[in-house]
């Protein structure tokens, strides 16, 4: 048995799971190295060698009933593993968890305009939380049920709709053998960080839903679709604020005269984000011992309502959250601008993030699904496209508030997080640029647009939900409700 | 309100939290820095200045009804902020949670012994993981009850004992309350690699119950006891196997120019050991949010099985596991040895570890707790004493065998596990040895007495329970039973 791969400049090639004795060998070089089923899963660096391997031959010493080998290869251009090829991207079967909330029906939705074959699955609790905290989106939005059939009808395209819970594993099951997805896009997470520091029940809730969720699904994907991609929503928090560059999910380490590259480390700064760092940790153990394909997006904030498809209908229009809870800084700025309520800058305002317009959001999970990881790879984008700190938010702001002949005042409230409020921060994002992303830019006449579109619904603005009662040091451990 | 911190050669203060607006003066240099609300908690490394610091303050700038600094300082000498005063520890009220486990009896034994008020908190399930999977302990072991029993009628000392589970956090909560502990020994965790990777609901079970067993502990202290000390049992196994230097915890990185101080990357190679990443994120979080004490001992591999307590009486005796799911390496081979069975190398054998003395265990515990964490502090200590590869442990049970008239052989089986075996590794494990560890170290007639030990029991043995059937690629969604 021989496997040949052939590539302009092969760097490295991962061997990922044998069940035979094999020998590696290169009909150009004279480079030779036995594998066997102790050895894997292996990574072969190529690095040492000074001219580039065109080909590499994985051969097996004696014939074989069964052996599976899994390669990947990475061209020696330094754009690593993701740079592949840009041609259209052929119709998938997608599932896209979590594909009621504000990025997931954008992104659900988007996906099927481009020819995708989707489906969401949801157990609908974000609805729920609403209800429970006496909160509401800005926007009206009708229900999962409404928004299907309106798509139907409008484009002729099916969205499949699996309501249940990815943390309920007979459930989940159900969906996988019954829709047989190419890729999975999993947003269904509780993926607010207030919110899980609310209370200790919250904080509770917040890391066994993420965690088992997404354990769930990796097992379903191992059982019953193993070439399936898994496009999973992490968070640019899992980062936190380290007083270094922040890379994308790696970084390669110089320590007493030995190098290696090694997980980034993570500094994440509540039960939520602490729970995507907790996926992000299996995820990556289960690419290595059962070969699972898998791209983790570190997202930045996500700003914005309007996409192309939820503009085709006032009934696929998509959530937007400004309340202390669920609502994120420049969203819930233009919201405050528009009611003539203060910006409210957390401290000292100098708390620095990676930013994206929610186009970018679907326009990155569409590039990363056309561009899968291969079996057994971890990959991690940072998807964000600029930086801002809170204070330039508010400037920006208030700048464009006063176009529109709003009075924007900034007050700075006592920060309920804990965090560094004046900070380094420099995180790369260059991955999904080198895969094609167009950024949207925050623009003037973009936050025009956005002012705008919340002065249209600021008489839906209830006021008292603005301002959050959540605190990260006084979180208590007795069940917190709301008052009428 | 002024706040003098003394101390030979003060390298840097932490300044965790406060509610008040601070100024940060010494009286020998001219270096002062306005610390708020926002800016805390917070970091000054002093060890730009040439000389070191003798003499801080940190003064209030107008009187305060209530204000809260937590400062710590390392002595600039190269040993770190654990390195505090070796003075016999003071009696303490001790929670030791899995306290009928290996590691967790012989600790509140030794706790006892020593003088300290001490309670067990254990739920007893790894007695049903037993009657589940159809294994037994080598060593006869009695009821918690009978233990207890036994240790009071011949030293006098009371353990409490309080049955429950730690994820139930009303149990918990009423503990905390009666109990009132100085400080949480945590070993009540899903303990076994192996036992995470049969089927995904073992999986599930492993990260569920430990990460939210241990949220509940800190959740319990930041309610009941928030100056109790956590001392958490981590494991060496969360580092995996870098090819660079392992250090304890945290890693000083620099990058593109810059430099900082992380937590050491982690590459943990199954659901358990996971489940602990997961907890050091989390326990870290909250000492940086709450001001929590704690300190993650990241223990390598137990062997033996007596300490001075157990020794006292049978009654006494503590568990030890030779099968393929609880076993571990060395006390596994001096079973084997004992029986005539081969002794199971997996794969090629360089998988080299950190191993310690279960006397080694007890005292590290106590010295940790003897110098606690100061609030606020996520202290990490690596927990072992040598570092050995699998075929050096069977070459050395293989020579003691030979002395007692054993003809010990050596096989290499299939490896379940997805790891490395033939890896670079080099752990520090220097911190408790500077807090006073005197460490039991692997000799010739430790391995004599450890497979008496063996022989003694070998009766006991149950033959089918030494090989496992648990692998790591093939672990799948049906729950898996035993056969009788």
């Amino acid at each position: 048995m021989r496997i040949l791969l052939a590539e302009p400049n092969i760097k490295m090639v991962h061997v990922l799971s044998t069940s035979c004795s094999l020998r590696f060998t290169s009909s150009w070089k004279s480079y030779s190295q036995p594998l066997n089923s102790t050895t894997c899963p292996t990574s072969l660096s190529l690095q040492t060698f000074k001219s580039p391997f065109r080909k590499l031959v994985l051969q097996a010493e004696k014939p074989q009933r069964s052996c599976t080998v899994c390669a990947t290869t990475f061209p020696i251009t330094d754009c690593g593993p993701h740079q592949r090829s840009k041609e259209p991207s052929k119709p998938q079967r997608i599932m896209v968890i979590g594909g009621d909330g504000y990025c997931g029906w954008a992104t659900a939705l988007h996906l099927s305009n481009k020819g995708h074959k989707v489906a969401i699955v949801d157990n609908l609790v974000r609805r729920l939380f609403d209800h429970q905290l006496g909160l509401n989106s800005l926007t009206p939005i009708t229900s999962i049920h409404s928004r299907i059939r309106c798509w139907k009808s409008l484009t002729g395209k099916t969205i499949e709709l699996y309501i249940g819970d990815v943390c309920d594993f007979e459930f989940l099951s159900e969906t996988f053998k019954s829709f047989e997805p190419d890729a999975v896009v999993h947003f269904g997470e509780q993926r607010s960080a207030p919110y899980s520091m609310i209370d200790r029940s919250r904080a509770v809730f917040t890391q066994q839903n993420n965690v088992i969720g997404t354990l769930n699904v990796l097992f379903a994907i191992k059982e019953f679709r193993e070439q399936c991609h898994l496009v999973k929503l992490g968070t640019m928090g899992e980062y936190g604020t380290p007083n270094i560059d922040i890379e994308e999910g790696y970084i390669t380490i110089t320590h007493n005269g030995r190098t290696d590259t090694l997980p980034y480390p993570k500094q994440a700064s509540s039960f939520y984000h602490l729970s995507k760092v907790h996926d992000s940790n299996n995820i990556a153990f289960t690419c290595k011992a059962w070969g699972i394909r898998a791209t983790d997006l570190n997202q930045g904030v996500v700003y914005g309502a309007r996409t192309d498809e939820t503009e085709m209908h006032e009934e696929l229009c998509n959530r937007f959250d400004y309340d202390g809870v669920f609502g994120t800084a420049l969203n819930r700025f233009c919201v405050q601008a528009a009611i003539g309520h203060p910006l409210t800058v957390y401290g000292k305002g100098g708390q620095t993030r990676g930013y994206l317009d929610i186009r970018d959001t679907v326009q990155c999970v569409e590039l990363a699904i056309a561009n899968p990881a291969q079996p057994g790879e971890f990959r991690v984008f940072n998807q964000f496209t600029e930086q801002f700190s809170v204070n330039e938010l508010a400037a920006l702001v208030t700048e464009a508030g006063k176009k529109l002949g709003l009075n924007v005042e900034t007050v700075s409230v006592p920060n309920p997080r804990v965090e560094a409020e004046e900070h380094y921060y420099n995180a790369k994002h260059t991955k999904l640029i080198e895969l094609g992303l167009k950024p949207h830019l925050l623009s003037d006449s973009l936050l025009d647009s956005l002012l705008n579109f919340a002065i249209k619904f600021k008489d839906r603005v209830d006021r008292k939900q603005i301002m959050t009662n959540v605190s990260w040091r006084k979180i208590g451990v007795k069940p917190k409700t709301v008052t009428a």
